[in-house]
């Protein structure tokens, strides 16, 4: 039976009403397991703890999203718009880089996220999966592609290792020097060390 | 009793022999467990599969090393001699620290300790200690003495960020174009570009 052959009235409403109840409620669930499995990791991130942080039942988390991988694919995830860095010159591409990589981890939306799927890229097969392919190939081609020449695919690739190395020690092994730097400094300091691998002739 | 109290030839070369095997019972589940540690993680290696893989009984490992944290500790160390990076002149730092890293990598005996190190880092808390304080802070003390200047502590601590990020992309993420690299490729490119980190003058 669809909506259209309910009388006005009756069913619709209310059943609006429950679409958008589930909406709110996946998204406070979702909310949660971002933060637990970016504070606590996979592993020791339970279906139960998640279930308490959003005020839900646990039974319900299970309905929704099956297990505990279903809640981790559903909840890490990693979209980045990369039009600026498509469209970056060669000189431009390590601070667009950066830029593009301190936005997710420092948008308040997508910051749960990115730590979520740091955290556990090196212990668990999605994160890496996903840190592999949308973290690190797709906009590794993309700066080949602009760097050009023999090295283009080592130089792109060391690239995306030293910024990612960066997150790393700044959001997550938080060291000193590192976590307590403003974002300004490590641009001014980084880009134009970065520059020098992508274009060696600078 | 001690040694010297027993007539001569009746305990003493028995333990010996004891002491002997069971030294090597040791080093025979440590390497299982660095193996194990550096292949799933810690939480995902069980005492009971390090035991299988050591050829001994689970009951044996705990009496040893107590629980999975003894073991973890017992097994992933990190031991790197700074001499030559403490002596290094600032246009040396950055090639001696890669070679430094690639060797506690790339040597047969160090390798696994080095991968179950930095695979647990980021959800393991001993493994976090020991990255952060042995891996990165200790020679970024010195790397930043040679530096020098008010920027010293945070392009040290940079530059380890770009090689723990190189590392990562090579043994853990395998990110083909740097996984597939030699390592003399990769100290050819990065030399230069961490010596402007290390010395923006050049």
């Amino acid at each position: 039976m669809t909506a259209s052959n309910l009388p006005a009235g009756s069913d619709t409403p209310d059943r609006v009403t429950r679409e958008e109840r589930r909406r709110r409620t996946e998204a406070t669930i979702l909310d949660a397991a971002r933060e637990l499995f970016a504070e606590q990791g996979f592993e020791r991130a339970t279906i139960r703890a998640v279930a308490a942080r959003a005020h839900v039942d646990p039974a319900l988390v299970m309905q929704y999203y099956g297990n505990k991988e279903g809640l981790f694919a559903a909840s890490a995830r990693w979209q980045v718009d990369h039009t600026r860095l498509a469209a970056a010159s060669l000189a431009d591409v390590p601070l667009t880089a950066l830029e593009e990589l301190f936005a997710a981890f420092e948008d308040p939306v997508m910051r749960d996220s990115a730590v979520a799927l740091l955290r556990n890229c090196l212990t668990h097969e999605s994160a890496l999966g996903i840190m592999r392919d949308d973290v690190m190939c797709e906009p590794q081609a993309m700066i080949a592609k602009t760097i050009g020449g023999p090295d283009a695919e080592l130089r792109a690739g060391l690239l995306g290792a030293a910024m990612i190395g960066t997150m790393i020690v700044r959001y997550l092994l938080e060291i000193p020097a590192v976590a307590t730097a403003s974002r300004e400094d490590i641009e001014r300091i980084m880009a134009p060390v970065l520059k020098t691998l992508v274009d060696p002739d600078t």
